[in-house]
């Protein structure tokens, strides 16, 4: 069983910006987090960062080869971008979507997410946490065996 | 650790009405699956459904006499109820937001939720894992002891 | 065949509130009429009045244990309840919509209902009219012997 | 007591087009069902269809001459046609408005409509239904002895 | 120099509609001030009525044949015909556009006219006087003498 | 001369709940100051705080055998509530509006009041001082003698 | 019979600025045709320009003891003083209202006049010609001698 | 202790414009009033009404050197001045913002007050009242002895 | 093999109305290019141009007896006819949409089209060519052998 | 004669993603029917595809060192991308936009295109063939031999 | 080379009101820091401030006679002012607008300049140095020689 | 004192496209100008252009290490880009927002800058001059020496 975790625009800056928002934790703390969680539910993990948006359209077009579900923090991507829903759509891999902090709170733009409606679930405003939380989900809905969940 | 567990209207249907959307378990059972983790974290769950807005104003301003956080699946008040905003605000207690479907693949009004900005973060469309997720995520925000999350 | 007649907030003034809008009849004239109607196309009907939002959800619930229709009239519920909504959607049953006046003759928010998409049909306006009129479409779409309707 | 049912655009299509929607009636069909119901109910009617605005309008003018009521179900023209809403306007013939399908249940342009606010009352979602409901509504509005309605 | 009167629909019925907002003259008496007022200006004018859109279409067309100019109250098309703006585009012949009752001071929808930013100016609210007043505006904008107008 | 005061959901928690906008009097505090100002006015006050809808709806309904004004803070569900509003109209009760926060310095959602146009006045911002102008102002809508107010 | 001829703000510059929308004429050249028209019609015109709302709506006041109808082109001040429309529902006094342009033809915020629905009607678009045009038609409307106009 | 009250456009006109909405009193009758209540409360009164926006915004500024409250009717103006809201911003003195008629049952522009959510509170619809209630209200933000209130 | 193509209003004035946007083609041209192609390609040709929105509807609805496929430009209809689009709905036959000139280069009303969603396909901006291009589209949609298209 | 066709993100997943909406053709087949056409017409092609908005951006200007057109189908970029507009204007090249589905059919966010008013025309819904066709209408814009098209 | 500096409502009270927004300079101050700025680019500068409309109206019209560019700032009339606008329109002088705040940080309603796309260009958000860039912007687009700027 | 310099999408393309609306400077000559004034100012100047919104928010990272301010052009990324606003917020680098042409006069989507409540002012519409204004606006707000702005 293989997730992938995608990570976008401005993630690779966590423990550094607005800590007050993010949090203090590292993008690499984060992902051996979830790495660890992983092994405990009997997944791999993979991981890409990237402030492009058509890097993380490549990426979810591979994760077709290797991946069984995704995990995705599309960061400001979230709000903006078609090319990341298609793709998503594209390649029909169950995907969990999660945000470090609760957008809901903050700028009205942000209320809107472009993939809410094609992901299995939503996971908003836990911090770090939201992604182990996702990962939990997302084992989930890949029928990993419940007794690990 | 006291956590109250608060479900809106329609949801004692649960197990029963439209189970492509909602899942087959009922709400004793999903209550049964919170209590469990809550043991398994330290915290002891306690648990109140009703159909009317004013009963579910009622137990958010009675919790806090006996709680430290709330989770509360408000269901069709979710996008209506400017009341069960102003008790969550007046009682001042930690509160998840959870959702067993996900409301964004829904008709649009439910895509509001009146009280998504002052929760602490929001978990949609999982299921019953929705409200064990959610659990965690309390815990989290209580500051349970991290190896029990 | 048993039909469910369900009256929303602020019918029970009938015959006393504003009598230039809703006429001179009592709520219980009109059923009285609605089961004159009933005897005579072999439905039985039966009815409840309530002014909370809760009550008509769970009158909604109960009667999937005895009704085959469902005449409603959510008064001013109908622009606003998203439970009642939800609770329609979960029992499944057939269910006409019914105004005593012509809502789109009126303020604005009064011209949006909340059920008009997931009932059989609407008649609006007619006054008392309304609720025999709806009897004779719901005995209709129940398949009642159509030389009765 | 003379009544005009008057048809709009593509009603001349009943039978034929959209079965899922409209039915299987033609509309020669559902006129004579109007006009049994008509004989009953001791009124007469006659009837028109048309598929231009224009002519609509015409025959709307020529029932001040013979109509004491109008029976009218504008088709797609319901939406769009203020030429029409000030024919109405302008003969101030008691209307009662009708519709085959449940036009809330389409497309959201169909929600609107520019007669609704200056008619008697509206009868939508029934199929044929809808005209012989209609005909009772608008025979009750002109005050045909009741013990016929 | 020729001018072309051109009526909407429902002004056929002048005179006996709505009189309190429309005035009592019938169409031929003001057709009739109209053509007085022209000779006395030194223009010939021509007429017609249709209450269908597309003879309104027509005689714009044929206007090219005949006309300096062009009077029109396109009536409910007003607010909804396009293809009577893009007739007038077609032609190109200077157009007044005129209404007898204060558009302003009634229904919302009546306050845009598809036509109002590519005739020479409007007149608005004054009875059969807007006609009138149309025609010297129309003569001036022709460059008939000015003594005349 | 009766006045019936009537406090919408979450009021109970006066004194208790968000001091910084509510103020610390309690509601009891806040209705001994009314009772007293009434005293001198020569009008006397009853009271009813409820978090049900369909309570305050009732309690309007019954106004009508006791009553000959409504002073009126309808909490959260002024901004929501078509059946408060329905009562109101079906009471005509002259109503003054009150509101302890400065709501149009809040939540957008809380600029608007379903009542306001249909309310004597209202009285917005002063603390607990609103109820007290409020029952001056409803005095003299009700014409107590003026050397009183 | 008295008119009081009102001009907005910067018709001081008529002449001078921007002669492709609003012609070669000074306001002092736009005067005299109208008070010319005037002693024509037999009615005694004053005149007033001011870039101040506050003065216009002081000479909107003043008027009441002078005159028996107002021909007002506001200039930009049609579009947003609120003001002004408070004058002359306070005065009551018989307005026509004129704009020398075709304001349909231009900005999008200029298609709105917030005194539209109050005054007897409207002339837009036919440079000076729209002041005698109005005065016309404010002869009119106060019952001038139907010969003289 | 004094208070400065400032009333805007076209509240010269009262007791003689439009007695239905704003009542039979002249404004020197209501400041007489406002006077006489301030006695009796321990707070000196002044006052002016401008009809001009910027003496309104003048002597908002010039209140700074004479005035611990101001007591404000902005008229027309309350809908469309930034540069009274500004003013208001600059000078900092506690103010309450009252309307003769309740703009609420009037046209939708006349919702929007531009000061709403700087002023301490809002009195609306109260006639003359409106004043002296504003004046009490006032008295109190300024802590004036509460047994004069 | 037979297609049917519809031209709307105002086209009958191609060749001499705004040969900037529409080309110096006549429509007798345009539909000889049309039938030449259609030879080539093996479908027979058949050609309607009405201004009145009904004949268009009508000739929709006889296209059931004699044509595979349509190609209409509805010209001013495009942006206004509910009644088209039900009559395309009717008589469900593949249908290309074409049009001139870009639409999306003009007046905002002209970027919505009514049919956009019930069409195979829309070919918009091209000039006559649109026409063949149109064709082409719907020959390969009726799955006309492909070596000649 | 150099034609440039540039493919948007997403496209590389052709004849693998969504058929039912796309189609069973690889981009590489499509590609070959373009250049199969473009020599039929005399005209040579290029191709790039990119999943990355500014290599899209890249591409547009390079373009104007070796093509005299473009045919674009943007995907998910044509609802979002200013830059990409920015880059067709600042080019200057003939441009024809495609798309292989009919968004018109689609999530509404897909009505929208931000070129569509700066290219020669559209073709839009017929999958593959969109290209070829796009391909001759830009042959047609640059004045290619008639007789080839 | 003559420049005008024209300073809005409330500007006067620079130095003295919300230091915190616009800071301790007084309006005098920053008058010294342009006028001397002004010389050593060579240019001479006029000043003046107003509360009133109509006064910043007649200032633009005046400066027709004296001023070669005009540097704006309209304080809270920016947002609401077409008189303004249509005078600056009238004068055609170049202007460059600039503000002291950032007023995209600040209330929505200020977003909107009425002016913004008939001005040179516009800077904002800098304090007093918003009009010595101002000026400078300026000089440069009245030509003045390029060492000097 | 180090300055990064910004340039987004198409900017490369200066003194080549659209010399009317932009300038016939190139991009080279332009940070020319900005080095040499940056050296007046006691300033360096380093400089990056992309078209990818990617490396854009790359380039924002960066320069937490080198640079204390930025001084930005985004281009057609200001209207869309969320990922370049929360990189801005992210690194907390003072910033001032540019523009060569005047926004406000061009297309409405570019009348929206996602980054102007978070920088610290804008200048819009000088041609290169922006540039030069905005550094010498960063260099104030950065507080280098006055004597050198």
């Amino acid at each position: 069983m293989q997730i992938h975790v995608i990570h976008g625009p401005n993630l690779n800056l966590l423990g550094i910006r607005e800590q007050g928002i993010y949090g203090a934790l590292t993008l690499d703390q984060i992902n051996a987090q979830v790495s660890s969680l992983g092994k405990e539910l009997g997944v791999e993990c993979s991981f890409l960062q990237s402030n492009l948006e058509g890097e993380l359209v490549d990426t979810i077009h591979a994760a077709r080869n290797h991946a069984d579900g995704l995990l995705i923090n599309p960061g400001g991507y979230t709000h903006t971008s078609v090319a990341i829903r298609d793709a998503l759509l594209g390649v029909s891999i169950p995907t969990v979507e999660v945000h470090l902090s609760n957008t809901y709170a903050r700028e009205s733009f942000r209320h809107k997410s472009l993939i809410a409606d094609i992901v299995v679930g939503r996971i908003v405003g836990f911090g770090p946490l939201s992604y182990t939380l996702g990962l939990r989900a997302l084992a989930d809905a890949l029928d990993v065996e419940p007794s690990k969940r």
